[in-house]
């Protein structure tokens, strides 16, 4: 196969064909295709961009490279969402066995946390003895017998996928719409859906901070399944400041099976519900968005959700008694209280900054192999536009020693902006709902400038 | 070093330090950065393109990579041209023991043919025993000597240009600008010149086809060599039929021994001589164009220039007889006449579909290792505008076997295209004279539609 043909036609602005793209995915998946000559097509691909066809054409190469999830006749609808990563975003947890308990099959296959953002896996895996690789087949038996799997992406989903994003990785070449798109889709697609929700984060903590590229993200997304057999929905949400209080693995896992309890707070219960009600009504188990949370709201209400997150836990391999006693999860060998410097406004609680001190404590990873400390992190308990007095305590630092508590209270007095007055609203926590209908500005300010106690 | 963040920066439009440059072509050179990072960053470069001061920094890194020719305080000046390559392009054969002829030296470094387009380097071993790998060393002496060498890039200059053109061969980045006067000027200004001029090349057979491309090209790589202490002035000249008569390596060759004896077809003469006028002025041993052209003409005229190409030949291990009796150059098997369909005007005589036929025959490479048949090629005796009537003989096919001459007959048929009226005029011979005073339009229509005989 000739390969700098194609790579010229992309550099120049024209479009390879569906052929081609099939048989570049296949070769470089089996070698024949050198990493240097696919680091630059990538690179052509991220500032010319992907015509549709050739977008689509890439997600079934990738899609093809592997295996797929099959549920054949079975009746029982499988919808699953999929967030483009956050900080303090362990709606995931929540949500899954939540709307299993609702009747709707979740065969949700998650990735673990890179660079600033978090990764359900990792929070799943601070669950002593909760066992993330499973294999297609005990992937299906489960969703099948529980209603929700909650697993790695497996070597035989979209291999070409795993080459082509660890090459990306090195070569500058992730932040490319159509390539994060394609990686994201040919995943989902596998799982034998009958509709995905998306939840694409804007703001300084998303992974594509700009209002415009969520949009694009989330509309690229949304043709690609549509055109497959697969309704796709997307909301936009906040993450110009973290999701909920906990920031850190277990901390997350442990504010998740709150949040199961009723004890959630007030801003990851809004998008846990909003996200639900979408996944509802796309397996058409509910019929309007308000019977939708009811039912939603029920489940938690009842207990029926957390026992549905004990069964999934059960199942995997983990100690189930943790939805009961969250002490069951491993603790922090330290702890202290950030008291807030000065009275005032908060003005910003930055995202990055978080996320980055929360590596830098050791739980988080800068490359794929690194392991993680589930303990660290942070318990933020103000929101951008909250007031506060001087000394009044906010945080809390989780670390595995006085270096982490330095670090951790360091990273507080940059992310923790007060002010005098607030001079910049914060993001509406939900802003937009992208279907293939189009674009819905929703322009529900809930979570902004409230104190959650 | 992290390579990462300096190619996300190209990719998203900014700029590299100079020392990041520096660093980076050490860094890749020594094969501490992979290829693949390295294809990404050159793309970027393409698309992108380089700020003036990165640009200098690429280039002095790469002339750093490796040595430099010294004349130390040896008072005859010297000078050296370049040209971006094309179809029938055997100037330097005929230039540089022309002005060596006329008092100035002329260490000149070519290329081995690629693609459709010929090389120096193949046209010389054409003549038996001619030697190209001279060393640095060899090639210093025999300057000072004979006040000429034709020798090839030596593994001692730029390695650095060396390792990343063969990594943009095969990428798709051959074609970015910045990239082609940094690889060019790093082994130029490697010669230990005192001045450098151009053929840069423009029209459907040349490198860059497009005027704008040409004059960039040219302004950047003059801007590179000013900056360096070394004036370079350019001549951009039509490419869009091929120059002189013959197209092949031995064939070329002759072609440029008749043009030392006085025999040379009047466009190549007419290029030879406005590039040997511009060395003259710069290396400063004539003040005018006009006494200029008549000292080169005197040279030729005198057989001084022949008698400077035998020395030439003689010093580097060439049989040179052949100056006196082309005969000595291998010949090839099969020799055939083509005739003109139809009477008619000819349109076009299409470099590129004779530089590719030469290719096909076995005259030319695809990859720098081939090797290549000298005999193989093409003589062409027409030129755009001129008239014709069927059945005319306009053309002589040189070939291997019987194949070839049909493969010959093929590519004179598609590109000798013959109508009833010229529809388009043929660029002009030279065009534009370059300098770092500016562009100047020279609309000189010379070797147009005038049939040479």
């Amino acid at each position: 196969m000739l390969i700098v043909p194609l790579i010229e036609r992309k550099r120049d602005g024209g479009a390879l064909t569906p052929e081609e793209w099939s048989a570049l995915v296949a070769e470089y998946t089996a070698g024949r295709v050198p990493d240097y000559q696919m680091s630059a097509l990538l690179m052509a691909v991220l500032l010319r961009g992907l015509e549709r066809q050739e977008l689509a054409a890439l997600t079934d190469a990738m899609l093809a490279s592997g295996q797929r999830l099959s549920f054949d006749s079975w009746s029982t609808p499988r919808v699953d969402k999929h967030s483009t990563g956050g900080v303090g975003d362990k709606v995931s947890l929540v949500l899954a066995p939540l709307v299993a308990a609702c009747g709707v099959a979740v065969p949700m296959m998650s990735g673990r946390g890179l660079g600033h953002t978090g990764g359900t896996l990792d929070k799943l895996e601070a669950i002593p003895g909760f066992r993330t690789n499973l294999s297609l087949a005990e992937t299906r038996a489960q969703v099948m017998k529980a209603g929700c799997a909650m697993i790695g992406q497996t070597p035989e989903i979209a291999p070409a996928d795993g080459r082509i994003y660890a090459l990306r990785d090195v070569t500058g070449t992730v932040e490319a719409i159509p390539l994060i798109a394609a990686s994201i889709m040919s995943k989902k697609l596998a799982e034998g859906l009958n509709a995905l929700v998306l939840d694409v984060k804007r703001g300084s903590g998303a992974f594509l901070p700009r209002l415009e590229q969520s949009l694009e993200l989330a509309q690229t997304m949304i043709a690609l399944g549509e055109d497959r057999g697969c309704p796709t929905v997307a909301l936009l949400t906040a993450m110009d400041r973290p999701l909920g209080r906990a920031c850190g693995n277990a901390l997350e896992t442990e504010e998740a099976i709150l949040a199961l309890r009723g004890e959630g707070p007030e801003d990851l219960m809004e998008v846990t519900y909003a996200l639900g009600v979408e996944m509802l009504l796309a397996a058409g188990v509910e019929k309007t968005s308000k019977k939708a949370r009811q039912r939603l709201e029920n489940a938690i209400g009842s207990g029926v959700a957390a026992e549905k997150f004990e069964q999934v836990i059960e199942a995997q391999g983990g100690n189930a008694h943790v939805v009961e006693d969250p002490s069951v999860l491993p603790q922090a060998k330290a702890v202290e209280v950030y008291n807030v410097p000065r009275t005032g406004v908060v003005h910003r609680v930055e995202p990055k900054t978080i996320g980055r001190a929360i590596v830098a404590m050791g739980g988080g990873r800068l490359t794929v192999e690194d392991a993680v400390d589930p303990t660290v992190g942070f318990v933020i308990t103000v929101k951008p536009g909250d007031k506060v007095l001087a000394g009044e305590p906010i945080a809390s630092v989780f670390a595995k020693d006085p270096d982490g508590i330095t670090l951790g209270f360091e990273a507080l007095s940059q992310a923790i902006v007060i002010g005098d007055r607030l001079r910049e609203q914060p993001l509406p926590l939900i802003s937009h709902r992208v279907s293939k209908g189009g674009i819905e500005e929703l322009v529900r300010q809930t979570g902004r400038g409230k104190r959650e106690k």
